[in-house]
């Protein structure tokens, strides 16, 4: 089943900007709601556009979401700081949003995170910058992979981010991470994605992105961090598994049928 | 590019039966026109449904869509006798829908067909029935492609169907398609599918056969049968070839929406 993660809860966003500003506790509350309701198995929380305020912002969003339940978080930050603070008030399980191959960020937070038993997003990339061919994504996944192992950090808790890029300025990108997603599938690592990127600098990008997201789903992604109340896209994730065979018996297609959440 | 194969013009469908019935020549001249004007390189047409009149009817409707100009044609029958007998008076680059490995079909029809310059569409079946597995699709596919040199017709003409069945039935059979479609995409053989098969007894049908598109557009599928009329499906594949880099610089992707033809 594809692990999804709620993208709503991000300040980049102006209605998130604002609500984090007022205070609006309501707001955020339920627009984290809305996401587990839509079927997000975690929400994402990220204030980095927020850089004199994050922490703080990031540790009222926590808050706030949790007041009554332990609604499933991921701490989404730049900094590995901010998501080691966060994570000492998250209840419950979680996510992290993110790790790389960069020794200086590793070395910081993992053994924080064996501790920990949060799930963690790990960015294909290092020092050098970002991964071009399948077989670089495969390779950063692999060299993260040991160096978690050597953290005492099971790779069961590991999510790879193959980074995908702008289709509309580098047109073999998406081939590239659809294998790597591929090659990744074949040895049991687990992959996600943030979608968006993909279709930066095309017009209609949503169109793009639930596409992308089918084909990565036939590929063998484990998860996805896109926004469940986007009808079309959660259409597109709920028919994906059903082809695939990752839903039995179609039964959540067919529920979401019946629930008129399918586009036609 | 994808190739498209208009589906429409097919007496299982009532508007087209009670056409043929009428010889409303107008109705289906242009529903050839419209689905080559939508992107269709080739209109299929198919009197298969009316079993004592197939031929009589098939030839009918070839002349109504090439009196004036010769609209391609993809001649779509069960009956290799009427395939023949057709496309003695179809003008201009044509396709036949189809051949299988099945001996009293391929003996029978590819002697004509090497007289001609029709392109292919070959079922990978054979006497034993339809395949399985990824591997045994493209075994049939490579039995067709030896046949069919032996009787001088080049691969270059031929695209081979993989034959999707219903998932809601066999949950593992979209999976197999598509790594048959990698497999001989991997060699240069060119494939082709209609899609509805897949959706069969599932509900919302057309959002499962256009996600099966994307997917199959990503394993590397060289055509589809479909109805180029279908907005979300046309989407569905303009997006797919501008995300794997079949559309150079998103062009058609970029025109089809400045033309107001993609969903959003």
């Amino acid at each position: 089943m594809m692990l999804i993660v709620g993208e709503r809860i991000n300040t980049s966003r102006k209605e998130i900007r604002e609500a984090v500003e007022k205070k609006d506790a309501a707001f955020i509350f339920n627009s984290a709601k809305r996401q587990v309701d839509s079927g997000a198995r975690f929400v994402d929380v990220n204030c980095g556009t927020n850089v004199d305020t994050e922490l703080d912002d990031l540790i009222w969003m926590i808050k706030t979401i949790q007041k009554d339940e332990a609604i499933p978080l991921c701490v989404d930050s730049p900094n590995v700081e901010v998501i080691k603070e966060a994570l000492k008030i998250v209840k419950g399980k979680a996510m992290i949003n993110s790790i790389t191959a960069e020794k200086a960020r590793y070395e910081n937070i993992l053994p924080f995170l064996r501790e920990s038993d949060a799930d963690i997003i790990a960015l294909t990339m290092d020092e050098k910058g970002m991964p071009n061919t399948k077989e670089e994504r495969f390779e950063l996944a692999t060299i993260i992979m040991e160096i978690c192992q050597e953290y005492g950090i099971s790779k069961d808790r590991l999510y790879f981010d193959p980074l995908v890029r702008p289709v509309a300025t580098e047109q073999n990108q998406a081939v590239e991470v659809l294998g790597s997603i591929k090659m990744m599938a074949d040895l049991n690592l687990k992959t996600i994605m943030g979608l968006s990127n993909i279709s930066y600098g095309l017009p209609n990008r949503r169109l793009i992105n639930r596409t992308f997201l089918s084909m990565s789903c036939a590929s063998g992604l484990s998860g996805c961090i896109i926004d469940p109340l986007d009808m079309n896209m959660m259409s597109a994730v709920r028919a994906s598994e059903a082809i695939i065979g990752n839903d039995e018996y179609a039964m959540r297609y067919i529920t979401a049928f019946r629930e008129n959440k399918l586009t036609v």
